[in-house]
């Protein structure tokens, strides 16, 4: 099975805009090309055309950071699944913890992604809610402690038990999401710990975004991620 | 002074996407080219790259549909005004009936874009809020009836007395802001009422966005604001 | 097992509130000194300590329709959990259809909750998020499909298949939770159904907080429960 | 003009709940019998009922925190001002910064509040949005800087200009509301302060509310305010 280093851009500024949202871009293409690990990129919502045009021809994915739980329409400045689908993203993050969704919501959300040809990352807080939320079948799970995240204190080191328990609790009730490990992932070095621990990659933020050399943090990565999977 | 047509593209689908999205941009190109009227876009935030790129040369304006009130940072699917800039917007609608804001967050977001070089088209529901809103010194107020958008009953016909009561009521504590009208417009009659009582131009969506011929409805549109200020 | 009349006031107006609430809660307590169900009502906040005040002594139990995910200390027009208990309530009503909450919250006021020693009600769309939530461990699960609130068309006739399918979904996952049908109740036939179909009783709102005689409403789907597990 | 102390329970826990809320309300009940200074009192929900019960007979007025932006009906866990009104309240404070509003709703809440008698006292963060709110045309409006509330740092002493410019804004647009100082208020000098810079009273929570003594400092608050007015 092929690790996923999924990006989430978040709104960092200036990282996560312009110039820079396609630096990454271009990084994500070069670490795909080189490890053939699956890269996932999270881009604004404005910035999803020119990073999905940098990573064309590639294996690089481009997720949105989030569904808005409406119906196409008469809606202003919200972005139903479908326009997101327009867009071209290849699947979309549900439920980040700087985004939280209602039950019922994610659950609408992952079948209309579904019909509509996207993937699900969802993401959870404990390892509790995450199997609640993967008897809804989403194609990703990251359970993520929001006291850990952005705090560079990655999650593999200092609760190592959130990884195990996601783990057994979403397995016992889903067989076949993904899981991921996210919060404070900064190194190769977390990510080889994550993998050990079960999980298949990680959701990564300021880590990779605000990095000075984003190339080498993601490549680091996906050579972690590689060599805890053999 | 020249009047002004701004469209909400909302998220009609299809017509707010895609090809449809830069259908209606090239539309209002060639209405800003044939008549000098100001024209607003305000496409889905995963548009304005595109539309950007196609009005480009022009004197038509773009707008983000609503500007979320958050900082930069760690923030997932939300667009602080920071981004939109970065995004090469002109300005940004806030406080739609589709999307309303509290009313700290419309002032800090009105002062933070006009630092950062955007202009604001606030809206509002009635005139008493339009007023409230007027002291906050947006660029561009409307005042819309919810209860009368999306109908295709426009305010100039069935509501006359909410403009006429906006223009006194914003221009009592705002001598400068633009003044527009919206809710039902759909036709050049509507607009010329509009602009005949007081207001410098219209706030439209469906009208437009969803029109057989975009072009035609803007255009119509356009010559009747003209012929109304002149 | 003791069938349960769960009674959502919601805030009718006048029938939620003052003397009306009282009402209620005299004939609520007259239901079960006849009967032996288990009656909970949930009035509105402001309602609490009275309607707690007339049942006293009686095995009738009040609830808040909701909790905010709010810890004590600087909230303002919020409650938390620590509140309502202070007020006297026996459990709380969460993720009400009209009072959604995220599930990282719907988690964390059921620990909450059972560390204060309230019960919790926990509602849901769907079968599947019933599921979901049912991994959480609330006392009571009422799956109660949006479509069918307060049309008087009952789930027990007009969707039997949603009852079924909660109840084996959720006890595909937990075994003691109490599961309760919802939506659409207003006869004690439509009891005697929902309980048939393998729930344990009702969650019922304006058919009995709008009834003209909500004791006879009440007693008569108190009957219907008991023939039911009879 | 008598001067108003006007206090906010928040959710102080135990503070704000069951006998320390019963003991604040007889503290003010005191207060006024012994200065004739106008005491209002803003318990949680939950604690309307006792603490009105507590201070009847006296001048000492009762206000919700908040007041839910919903009309009567199919509303679970909200409360619309019908609710408030039936449970006996004076008035309702509106947008505070724990709890903001949308401008409509804040528009919409004062005129229904009017309808039914109830008092308003509208908050809001910086002077502008004070004169913004003020168009509205609420009973009180206290402008209160957020990042000074619950720090024991009185806006009298850190930011009197906060005070004068709001008096100022205000008056420019509304001449009879009465204006508040909020935020920080913890002695009667903080008082005394506020009524000389041109406001008719106080907002105060945790100064009053977890004080180790309500009533000698209210009285404190209480006798400052009168000097002050002299």
């Amino acid at each position: 099975m092929k690790p996923i280093i999924a990006v989430n851009y978040k709104a960092y500024y200036p990282y996560s805009f312009g110039e820079n949202a396609l630096r990454i871009a271009r990084d994500a293409k070069r670490v795909w090309e080189e490890t053939g690990v699956e890269v996932i990129l999270a881009p604004p919502f404005t910035e999803i055309y020119r990073v999905l045009k940098e990573v064309e021809g590639s294996g690089v994915k481009v997720f949105a950071q989030h569904a808005d739980p409406v119906e196409p329409g008469a809606v202003t400045g919200y972005i139903p699944v479908e326009g997101l689908k327009e867009a071209g993203v290849h699947g979309v993050i549900l439920n980040h913890s700087e985004h939280r969704l209602k039950i019922a919501d994610i659950n609408a959300l992952i079948i209309k992604a579904r019909r509509l040809g996207l993937k699900t990352l969802a993401c959870a807080d404990v390892p509790e809610t995450g199997a609640a939320i993967a008897l809804l079948k989403p194609d990703m799970i990251a359970v993520e402690p929001p006291e850990l995240i952005g705090t560079g204190v990655s999650v593999s080191k200092a609760k190592p038990e959130v990884i195990t328990n996601s783990v057994s609790m979403i397995r016992s009730v889903n067989k076949e999401a993904l899981i991921l490990t996210g919060a404070g992932i900064t190194t190769g070095e977390d990510v080889y710990q994550a993998v050990k621990l079960g999980t298949i990659g990680v959701l990564v933020a300021s880590g990779i975004v605000k990095a000075k050399d984003p190339y080498s943090v993601m490549k680091d990565m996906a050579l972690n991620a590689l060599k805890a999977v053999s």
